[in-house]
């Protein structure tokens, strides 16, 4: 059963399948918010007369009700029906007859699809943020404790100057701190409330759109009914760039956490648990956690483009080419927690190596020290320079090991404590509390 | 039971679940050519005396029987078993003991993979070819039937010239043949033997790589054993590619269709069965098989994307990451194939409108033909041009309706029989059968 | 000559010509910035000892003189000189002797090109927010006056409801706030302090970074020295991503128009002069500027693919790869620039067409309208939904033409003026003028 | 003065450089194969009687001195005149009055260009074959020169098994012939007239195509007419994507140089021309070219996306877009020349060290050596993987060091003299010679 179903319609399962698609998997997650923007539409119906007291106790019963069974897992999308919107209304017409066929007036299911999205991509981008404040947490931890453990820095995969563990870990934990940033740009354009824009022109009963907004805790409302509609697919865009971003900061560590644990570098040491052996060589310890960590947040950077390939060029109004982007959408959060959790599982327990630095093939790490020694001396420092490249050429060189680096983010003064207030900082700044209490208040 | 598993490691479930993936899934796709990659590498180690004749003629019984298995679709990858080679040579050691041990003499699990992956690839590609004729023929059956219903050409979007649905048909009917070039140059890397590069670093058997070469129907072998594995990837991307040209290809396609469709335009009608209603506009009839075939096969146009984000700057040599490749590559084939087939349904079935060129807004597509009589009347061409702009200006122009276009592929001249012997020729040049030839000897 | 040439090196001309590539040109938008991280720094070394007052004083009216020559457009980066930042430091020895060899002390030269790229980014971004700001006083102006002028709203490109042209316009300018967003999330990763980290490694001088932040305006600094340097490609990134965003909603808009000034549609007139003709038809009105906007703002969208083709799998620490990011940056702010001043301009003067919905085969746009007056009169909506449908079935559908829309965003109320209050707190939000004193007060 | 401009149009200069962009830059190189592409139209135009034999004569005679003046650099394209096709009609009709006029007839702008950047692109793809052909030999050669010159193999950047010199420069030399396929795919599609196609629907003239087709040494024609234009843009697409895969030979190559080169590794040494300092680390030699040829190379495996960017979702027909393709196809060749030429120049330049493998550290790579002793003595291979791994445990492992490796492909059987008659093949089938006759007759 199709509610936009004409009699004279026969459709065959071939185009069935290929229209329906996936739709039906992905529009599970979205059955506890095509509730409460349920409970919303029908309490602003209410008001302007469309419902009924009476009406509107009714649905909210049972919609609470219908709530109650996706939080139990036991909400299902029967066979024949074609996503979530339509089966909640079928539940309702079921219970409560004409009142559940009022419940659509002044929308439109484009309305409905969009208001969920727009729920569900804002709970789930938060979830991404405490994940990634998880991992942030394991890196400022393993950065204050191993502050004082060396490691060649390199520029250029050359050696360079020195560095330490809780420079490379405490690197990684500011770096999310932008992360989150992208994040919240993401999440801002997904907190603001579509529902009234009908089919994107809107709708001729006077609806009372800011007591939507209100009731779902959205930081305001998309005004114009066409652009709520064409902030379709750029939300999911917004949303796909930032876990992209985020996908790439995990990569680039991934990617160090291979190369230390090569021999050749051989500066940390993966536990057995996240090696892996091989079927023909038996001396073999393997990285593949890492390498596949890194594989995964690779290819989620390309995720942006999939939504742009899908929206390039279509002319403004809806177009039913964006109900694939729920594929491309929702899958991608599971993904990019599953890759935090890992990393942070991985951070958690890779072991480092100490006294790295006092390896002989390691003395050049330390010839700026020397030009720096002179320069305090009062020679100019382009001459100083050219005085130690001369050291170096006729071997007189001898490296000044001690470190006196002290300034702001400097081996001697990580500023743990700052980069983490920046960090609650940012995240406070996502205001999710209030969503929490507005949802909740919803459901009383 | 892992078969390179050491002792000592406990594998939490944690990092089994996020290393082995989808590859199980995946790996049922590859159990055939599993199947034939051991028949070949046996028949060759007998043949350099690593395995007794006994021990061929077992083990080729076992695996044909494995084969027979796969084919009814009752092979299984079972609990706790890793992959799909691992699953074979389970099934072998456990009917033949240390005979089945001696199969994996001289390769190694990525030489498995990659002649898998090969095999796979080479069959999958050329199923897509069959389909992409198959949509072909349609194309070119409907231009013959519509070569006289003429249609308004557009340049920028505006009125141009006339054109026909004998020419719009016959046009991406004659593009696909160009995909079938595409396909074919993706075809020839994954028609190269890798069986023998081991992990990328060939073995000191005496292995007789030029024999497999010849069972498995390659055209040819990767000789250098470090470029074999270096193919990792590179197979994968230009097939990706040739499927996104060929994507590209339908969506252009699809564009045309939904326009077309338009009220505005109006120049062809859709049946019931390929339009979809409102929930909230009783008059509607979209064209949503249209849009998401559109959708679908812009969305594939970034799969080439995926796999160049994870190899880039991977150093040479073998990284897990190329294991992702697999859940890249794998479903879009069978995406491709479905859009083909929904593509050839709707043509197949799409109402074309006649007579559109009556309406008198299509006038000024005749002014060209103006020109040309003016020129055929000795005028020179730009002033001709001149000519006819004034009579445009100021009211004096009549549209020449009488069409003499004759030149090859022009509304006139199709040439549908050089254009479908060209396509007969491109996928000639594939030389399937002398595979399909070569792999049913081998498991004879 | 070069600064760190060694003597005993001859760098051939085809080297330097592809190691130098576009960066002297490239240099060049540095200068001014290069010249005001030049008076930090040294402003900030002389508070820790390593410049006299007197070197300070020197230093300062040299940059001082360098900067007032770079804003008359005579600064010039000489023959054989590598860099901005070469060429500014040769012009300080040359007048100031070994005072000028100080200045580089405590940092490296990738700590300069670092903040260089930093206050660039930041200035030329609040540039596009000025230029877009812009745009959406064009679209919000154009809205208000056009917004009773009704227009066809479609929905999978079929005739759908009543929109209006105040609607069409007044969408795209509330898009433009989502695109500030997004540029705010870039710039805030521009307006962050990366000098003091050195090579990315920091210094062992007691540097003062606090102090050169605050100097050059910034929010705050990048603490993590590894983490200043690993930002280098990632500020890049996300400033084109935000771009690449922008773009994307300007290439809609040239969509729509193309569009809508095909004869098919016909809503819109474009001025003679945004239009051009064609060589061989003499009745052809093309909407080149509309094409060419939307390909050069499609064209841009693969920008953030560019930076991350280059970026990924690059370990950390500072790869010259780096170097070729300036050169897709700096020509995208051009590029975008000149879109939207393009795009402001072609809707200036675009002419709307009026009464377009009293055309009869608008009609069924009012289906809607005729459920709805059945709701208000109390049939349950999925009711009312099919007596449409069936009245549109035999015939005895009339559209109820006159429009009620009144709730916020719809047609009949635009709410141009929240979405303005919007803009300006979202530009607010910049806090540009700040930046603008600091530097003026360092210029001092 | 523009051939199209109509008399009543006033465009503004903004407009003018927004649409003509880099297209006159552009369009020199075009200015060879335009005349050529004349030379062929009039010729054919004579034989249906739209040209005299005088005119003819004469319009040979200016089109060879227009040649003759592009090959000695002096052609330019006057201040005001619009591209290339404007200015050698300009000149004609200069020259020759009426008949210079007559040469347009039967044929469009858009023909001209189409036709123009199929000579084009085709000319320079075989340029890109020729370059790939040099890198080639370059690496072929050091294949077989450092045949026994041992490296160490990696898999998952871990010590795996020995591999040679001789193998790593023969894996890209024969990856290169992949890339020559991929090529060719390409080239085949620049390799169709489209000449005759007009603006996308052909002439009522009885042009002779196949007579063009000849003239022009094409390989065949694009029949369909609407199809020829339709070719715009694949044929940019398909260029772009082989040459984005053979960039991704160069980068990859790039990256084991630079990883190669680092201390860590120790395997390569770059000369000092090759390396650049550091501003502040006097030790340092950094590998820049090979950095900076990955990065470039990396970066164009971002075009054939700003090809699709643009063309997404455009219906058929010309559209003012396509010319954007121009600036993004043509710089790519000159930019893959460049990194084609420095890569076979660093890599004449590399030395190689030597003995590599006498490092105990490497020890572990002979651990399939062990396994394959004890399966030759009759050990299954499953249970002498687990004895060897029981020896590394326990220390009783000694390194067989002697390699046996002799089958196809390993390292004491390179199989060059294969690899290069394979590339000779490949290069053959280009059929370029054939071509060069063809364009020398037109110009006869």
């Amino acid at each position: 059963m199709k509610l936009w179903q004409k009699e004279n319609t026969v459709t065959s399962e071939k185009i069935e399948r290929f229209t329906v698609g996936r739709d039906r998997e992905m529009d599970l997650h979205l059955a506890e918010f095509d509730v409460l923007g349920n409970i919303a539409h029908a309490t602003m119906l209410e008001t302007i007369g469309l419902l009924t007291a009476d009406d509107l106790a009714a649905l909210k019963t049972e919609l609470k009700a219908i709530y109650a069974q996706i939080q139990k897992g036991e909400f299902v999308i029967e066979e024949g029906i074609e996503d979530v919107h339509s089966q909640v209304e079928l539940l309702l017409t079921r219970k409560l007859g004409d009142t559940g066929k009022k419940i659509h007036s002044g929308r439109s299911r484009n309305d409905q699809v969009l208001v969920d999205m727009k729920l569900y991509t804002r709970a789930r981008l938060f979830e991404v943020v405490e994940a990634t404040e998880k991992l942030f947490d394991v890196l400022t931890r393993k950065s204050e404790e191993h502050k004082n453990d060396l490691l060649p820095g390199y520029t250029h995969l050359q050696i360079a100057m020195p560095s330490s563990f809780g420079l490379w870990f405490g690197a990684y934990a500011e770096g999310l701190i932008d992360d989150i940033i992208q994040l919240n740009a993401a999440y801002r354009l997904a907190n603001r409330n579509p529902l009234g824009s009908g089919a994107g022109y809107g709708s001729s009963f006077p609806l009372n759109r800011q007591m939507t907004t209100e009731l779902l805790g959205f930081e305001g409302m998309h005004h114009n009914v066409v652009y709520a509609q064409m902030s379709r697919g750029r939300t999911e865009q917004a949303a796909l760039s930032a876990i992209a971003s985020l996908a790439a900061t995990v990569s680039r560590l991934a990617m160090d956490v291979c190369l230390y644990n090569s021999q050749n570098f051989g500066f940390i040491v993966l536990p057995d648990d996240l090696t892996t052996g091989s079927s023909i060589m038996p001396h073999k310890k393997n990285p593949d956690v890492a390498e596949l960590l890194r594989a995964k947040t690779n290819r989620m950077k390309a995720l942006p483009m999939e939504v742009t390939m899908v929206l390039s060029n279509l002319p403004s109004g809806y177009h039913r080419d964006m109900q694939l982007l729920k594929e491309i959408l929702m899958p991608a959060f599971d993904e990019i927690l599953d890759c935090l959790d890992i990393a942070a599982f991985m951070l958690e327990h890779v072991r480092v190596k100490q006294n790295l630095l006092d390896d002989p093939k390691y003395d050049l790490l330390f010839s700026v020290e020397r030009v720096n020694e002179l320069v305090i001396a009062g020679v100019p420092f382009r001459d100083a320079y050219k005085q130690v490249g001369a050291e170096i050429g006729d071997g007189t060189y001898t490296a000044p090991r001690e470190l006196k680096h002290s300034h702001e983010g400097s081996i001697g003064n990580l500023q743990t404590d700052a980069i983490r207030q920046r960090m609650e900082h940012e995240i406070a700044a996502f205001g999710y509390e209030q969503i929490t209490t507005a949802l909740e208040a919803l459901l009383k």
